[in-house]
């Protein structure tokens, strides 16, 4: 597929940029028959906007959706969902300065190779305003699958790291305050540092852990689109990613497989987890965990040099209204991606085994 | 896609298991014209071959690649490549002690729940002997792209980690060791490490990392096919990888925008290269560099206790040929998956952009 | 791919049912630096739109496209195009007899079954309204292939069939008339027949024929994708189309080989063209040519008899705003799905053969 | 997809040529725990196979399928099956006087222009001994459809029409002669018809039509993925195809609406089936009937004269075994297309609906 698809049958595909008139998708092989809650779609809409809290982008966005087809008296039909959220806020103007120049570690100048001409505007296609449609999709994909719960939260900003494993705390407090961390006090230093960062016109990165409980046995597809490595795609696709890991992830490397293997139950649950919920690439029921890496975004608020189109040195003092930190409004954007991936597995899995009743007319 | 599938325009498919009657793949998309060297391609399955060292696993396996279309006279035709490569050692008496067992940590439980049968002599098609089509697929990936190179070597086995960044290391002494770590005193650390876990009857992790040189400015599709994401999502399908990350990666969280951001020299390159090549999902030039983690593998040469099928306590004893440790032969493979996601986004880069001839008769 | 998307690497996805808050899609694969003409895409919207002459439904619709994403300053970025079309003259009150009912030879009653539940309102996804979609998507794909030209017009209505073979036709005149038949005489009778069907609450079937010129040599992609097996699809995925053959047809099957064997010119032009401008799947350079049938719609003003979902019989009278024969406004529908199918081969065909540059960064 | 794959969710992607060492493909989605039975699967190519009569061509083939994966002691697995089966009997010495020269109304041309280079053994790829693999995949999926039954005839041979409906045909006499024509009578003057062109080096066309039986309502995935659609581009998609009709077809377009209209029965069948067991691009579960326009194929036994790659007229003596009817061999081929078609629709028909114990875990 083209790179604006995600997904085989349960399958979201977005345009937009980020200063055009909107941005939207179209949403595939969403069964019929299931009601459809607004409001929570809404709900995560705001959980991602800009402007909920100080620490955040000031710019102002209603990121109010709206929906075309697809749903009938609340029920989805089975036919394609499609959506629409319209740009209000955007200021072009702030962005005439860069029309002959690449912002470093921007998308500017390899968009510009790539397609001979760019929107210069505010990053266009490349910006993280794209993700709207992924939150829009993945509250969709969260309604179908109402057993299965998806917990992002941040776990490091800068070198303020938790070090404590998700099963010691407590998921509900994620959203108590505007880092989305989970524990309180390591809340409010993060919150700090972002502010201090903040300040200094400059930007920090940060981690997103991610927790999905009550997974069926038996989602993932062996052997290119494994779970991890679909969930690995979605997560690195979200802008400002480096990094992805599952289970044990980069630690595991140090640990003798006497000690990483997960001993099982008679149930066919395990003692420990250092698979992460994920073995050969399909689901074993078990939770599934995983942390997403971001990179302090490039967008500073400083001046600095770079070069234009001509290859020329120029000096630029970066304005406009950023993050000085993505991974509190990143939460939103892990648990959609993430509900993507679970909700297009759940639904291939029904193919994998025969069944009575199978065939039959 | 399924799960057989591997990129978009230069598509890989494979099929086989382990102890079957062999394994194969077809490669579409190769364009015509392109001259095959067979020895490459045979010599990049040598790389990944068991039994190729003392420290990896004893099976005894040719793994010659047969054939069958897609090149006449030694030149690709732009039809599809199939090909074969036989098993001729798999010794499935090895195995019927597993048949109603579930060994930990393995895909054993998870396919006998998704598919509701199981093929259980080795793994079946969760054994990493699948990854042998992807070498052949990979090695005539780097015919097409004769500038660019791939290098892959092993940096961490356990706890012993190679610090030095890539460009600091001699990469041509990759192959001089059978590890193939190119810090010849490491890699003799390295070895004695995996020799110990081996006497054990235990593995131990490692990390690869990969270096890929001479790209062209372009690659990469926004926004779910990012070409880290794609390279992601190729990793994390091979066998036991456990995470991945690309230029400042993980510890890139750490960092302020204002350190992290590359600054751009007057000709597009850039004077630092935390972005690992990639800016926005496309590839501006630099190299690109990722990190693979591997866990410990988990058949273990000891006795261990598990469950049956029908959910009882067994004791088991570990047996079989195994290695101690996968990321000496999975060099190759790492190799070979990113040159696949190479080779894709190289031809749909010739469809981004608009050029005189085009559209003419 | 799932049902809504057309195109391999040139894809159109749409969403929308006929009496929902409109239809849309996403174009994606359109290349870079690409002027677009909007008039010409309304152009084509108008030539398909409800009201326009006498002998169409007249159904007011204003079938305005709004455009949101992947054009600049009047050029295409190699972004997503997403457009939308918004229904303004939905009388969803027409429809309501029609709740529990299921009309004869439409999709009412396998959408109930297929999907558990259906939008009752005029057809909803089935609509033939869906279409208007593919002519905005049709048009862009026109304006990228500026040299290849696409000329559909009407061959037969009902019992009367224009005999003479397309090269003695004059094709300036499809849009002289209402009925888009380029024969003035035979359009006069069909336009009568058109109106004498209607007055009588009937309707009446038709062909479309349909010539694309200056095609270039090599379009089309074995084995599945053969050049005519997608228009075939294309064709066929049109509403009320029962048939589609190319070249010599179903008459082909009554010539010998000897006859029917298209004779080389030395510039590799043939003497006949017998082969429809296709061989073995791939465009020959000659004119490609087709035909397509168009059933009778099923919607009539008149009484019928038909049962509802108790399986009670009940009894209807048709009412509402309807075609009496599609064809005139299948002609556009025809020409932009051509132009589809074109442009998807024309982008591949640019990947078939290795050339000098290639490989090298 | 690209060309040599079909299907969505259960999908057959093949590769080979017609002088290479041989031909195979890989069929993905066949859910596990299937029994197969292997003779079905080669009685199904001891139909399509060479020689089998005296009208047909009398290349020797086995057609010997062996597979390599996806079936374990009888059933399917649920991993992709994959099989070869050998060319042993390509006589490549036929055909060097063809290495420089274009057949008439072969692919000869066309795959030089496309490919810059070309197998000119018998055609390679374009060649109809392709079509083995799809026999194979289409006695899978029969096999997993065992409801379902498909009967394809021959019911023109050139002039020769069976003009009686299939409903008044007995089709357990299909095989009864070596025309595939139900009708003994009719049979014997298509034989004698075959006989007399074959005498003269020349070829002739002819019509397949195919009858699907008890089809569950429901399958076929709107709008573009009607199941006409897919039968449409799956029959053209058979070598030496021009044209596809289901239900009324061509004759169709001269009826009217209130002829054509397909009145229910209060169990939601119909009365009449001008529909062909479609309705919306959807199975109404009425019988499924099509018909398939193939033309007299291009290789004769006589002298004729074309071009050579330099331009040049040259003479040449048409020889090798070829088909003077490729009818009669095409019968399990069409068949076998529509099986495809019918078990990947099945299979995605499941995902449709919405039902009591989805979304839990």
């Amino acid at each position: 597929m083209s790179g604006n698809t995600f997904g085989t049958v349960f399958r979201l595909t977005t345009f937009g940029e980020s200063h055009g008139k909107g941005l939207g998708g179209i949403l595939e092989g969403c069964p019929a028959g299931i009601p459809l809650d607004p409001d929570a779609i809404q709900g995560e809409l705001d959980r991602r906007k800009p402007g909920q809290s100080a620490i955040v982008t000031q710019r102002k966005e209603a990121d109010q959706v709206e929906f075309f087809s697809g749903i009938f008296e609340g029920m989805t039909t089975g036919t394609p969902i499609g959506f629409l959220i319209r740009n209000t806020n955007q200021k072009s103007g702030d962005y005439s300065h860069l029309k002959d120049s690449y912002r470093p570690s921007h998308a500017d100048y390899v968009y510009e190779q790539k397609y001979g001409l760019r929107d210069y505007r505010g990053g266009g296609r490349s910006s993280a305003r794209e993700t709207v449609c992924r939150v829009v999709a993945g509250a969709i994909a969260r309604q179908m699958l109402p057993g299965v719960t998806f917990n992002a939260y941040v776990s490091q900003v800068g070198g303020l790291k938790l070090e404590a494993p998700y099963q010691s705390l407590d998921l509900s407090l994620i959203e108590s305050n505007p880092v989305r961390c989970p524990d309180p006090a390591m809340a409010e230093k993060m919150e700090e540092l972002i502010r201090k960062v903040r300040k200094e016109g400059d930007t920090i990165g940060g981690v997103v852990s991610c927790v999905i409980r009550n997974v069926p046995v038996g989602l993932g597809e062996p052997v290119f689109d494994k779970l991890h490595a679909r969930l690995g795609q979605a997560m690195l696709s979200i802008n400002a990613v480096k990094g992805f890991e599952y289970g044990s992830g980069f630690q595991g490397v140090e640990m003798k497989g006497s000690q990483h293997n997960d001993a099982y139950n008679p149930d066919g649950s395990t003692k420990t987890n250092y698979s992460g919920g994920i073995q050969g690439g399909i689901s074993n029921g078990m939770d599934i965990y995983f942390r997403v890496a971001f990179k302090p975004v490039a967008t500073l608020l400083q001046a600095y040099e770079t070069i234009n189109s001509s290859g020329e040195t120029v000096g630029l003092q970066g304005k406009g209204r950023h993050d000085p930190c993505v991974v509190p409004r990143a939460v939103p954007i892990v648990e959609a991606m993430a509900a993507l991936v679970m909700a297009d597995f759940y639904l291939l899995s029904k193919l994998s085994k025969w069944s009575a009743g199978n065939g039959s007319s």
